[in-house]
């Protein structure tokens, strides 16, 4: 490996510090708060706790199959916290097995990412054809990493007001 | 320069355009709130509108200084929108004078980051000594602008609760 080589798996390295972070906040606040607090609405009218929580599970899970890991865990989430808003009426997993679902989702897409050498972060998404990445190389597993940390964090901000 | 040295740059930039986006969104956000919806809470009892957006600008301004660029153009900021909390009483500029203020510290810090290359950025950020850097090389600039980035996401999550 040469020191380029090196400094590339460096900054590689740093986003998924970022990413590592990010989740830890996350779970922090998710032992902070009670599956009452869950349900309850962020801010009047908005969407609850429990809805935000399943949808980062969804979007987490969608993240396995996106970046050419595995196949979805509970793909049946995808129709209830992304496709639909909250308060669909549709059936759901309660806060508490949302919880768990989190955690094994996490574990999991952290112990493949652990795996990726820099060029296979560089490599192309499963939702990006061979043809569109050649002209958008941007479009690559790392890309779907530092995205999915801002949208977390973005929702995360969201659920601090669940907190008395 | 080398191939490698490439693919360094090509990740760094990658994450610039993260932040950019980040900044991109921010200010979408700004264009569609009135001064009126700003100054509301963004929550019954949380930070304004007005105080997130001077609380952004107050961290971007200190990001100038802390990568090394400048002196901050608005230091009087951090005592009002970091040290203080909202509703401090404390004197401070109108929701108006703050957009303006926010597009002149994003314009002035996107173009000193142009301007790095990649040993740059992973050099040391200006809070963090010669001796603690060689022991946590992951304080550098990059470091600074990963973190911002999740910030402003952070606080973006909450300011989108002040749209009707």
């Amino acid at each position: 490996m040469t020191m380029d080589t090196q400094q590339s798996g460096f900054i590689i390295n740093m986003y998924i510090a970022a990413w590592q972070l990010q989740n830890k906040r996350f779970a922090e606040l998710l032992e902070k708060l009670t599956d009452e607090q869950l349900d309850a609405e962020t801010a009047p009218g908005r969407n609850t706790g429990t809805y935000l929580l399943g949808h980062m599970v969804a979007v987490s899970d969608a993240m396995l199959k996106l970046m050419g890991f595995r196949e979805k865990i509970y793909p049946e989430l995808e129709e209830v916290f992304i496709k639909s808003p909250d308060k669909s009426g549709k059936a759901r997993p309660s806060a508490q097995d949302l919880r768990k679902y989190y955690h094994e989702v996490t574990n999991e897409l952290n112990g493949f990412i652990d795996t990726l050498s820099p060029d296979e972060w560089l490599d192309r998404h499963m939702a990006v054809s061979e043809e569109d990445f050649a002209k958008e190389p941007m479009r690559n597993k790392l890309n779907i990493l530092i995205s999915r940390t801002t949208h977390m964090a973005n929702h995360q901000g969201q659920m601090l007001f669940l907190q008395k």
